[in-house]
């Protein structure tokens, strides 16, 4: 059994989705989306997605973790913006010693939903059905559960996965 | 007396240089480059970067942070990857309880050569006129240097300080 934690990076909305693997068999353990306030400047934004980052990790203790791959096809300054939000759903688990692999979104929705080209609303009913009993409240949550599912899929053979180790 | 650290974000090159300020009075505490291995995985460097910098913080204990706005009109990835650079730059200092001050390279040129246009040659000789015992061993840490310095002409101004706190 393995314990995954998936991340849906975002500055506003942070999507997060713990689950259990055991064999072909998936458990829902717990997601939700980590909310900053936009009037809030964005070193403390960032405060805020790391220290409630690093509070979940320590609490359900998964064992690997996998962060979504996002478009990079926006402007300079939102892309910056996304920059900074996926540095910190990249270097929290890593920090806390866990791996971290990385996937594309369309890597993601071809492992939960068969295509691609999936729309949000394929994906959640998806996660739904793969994890019953998860109750999903917005699409980040269930995003961050689909690349949890994805990682579950290809861990064993992904040469994305680098040995995360504690620094402090 | 105030104590600022001046930090110039990069993946491949983390540029950082703390001084104190009495008044109109400027000495060089510290600078230098931290730098991280390219054949790395971005969440082990941006691990790399962040023990680095908050062990700098605890040793030289500053006060206050400056960060470099910088370019964004490169390719989709190269932002990307400066977006998480910087988003760790934005958030040691933060985490550490720091308020952190963002300024544009240009106001950081202007404040330091007096024109926002000036090359990185100037800069350089004007750190080393400005803060006389600094050695600068890469243009990294002069740019650190610089946006410290331009912090302190605009701290008392600035609106965009913006109080730290610790969450841990």
């Amino acid at each position: 059994m393995i314990r995954i934690m998936g991340i849906d990076p975002g500055l506003r909305f942070m999507g997060w989705g713990i689950i259990d693997v055991d064999g072909n068999r998936l458990r829902h353990v717990a997601s939700g989306v980590i909310g900053t306030d936009g009037a809030e400047s964005v070193p403390l934004r960032l405060c805020e997605l790391h220290g409630r980052l690093q509070a979940l990790i320590r609490e359900y203790a998964p064992a690997e973790a996998a962060v979504e791959e996002t478009y990079v096809n926006r402007n300079g300054s939102s892309t910056l913006k996304l920059g900074y939000a996926r540095g910190v759903a990249l270097l929290t688990p890593a920090y806390e010693g866990l791996p971290v692999a990385e996937y594309g979104a369309m890597k993601v929705k071809k492992s939960v939903v068969g295509t691609g080209s999936a729309s949000k609303e394929q994906v959640t009913m998806m996660i739904k059905r793969l994890l019953p009993g998860a109750e999903i409240y917005k699409a980040d949550a269930s995003d961050a559960l689909a690349v949890a599912i994805c990682h579950a899929h290809y861990r064993a053979s992904s040469l994305q996965v680098a040995q995360g180790r504690h620094m402090a």
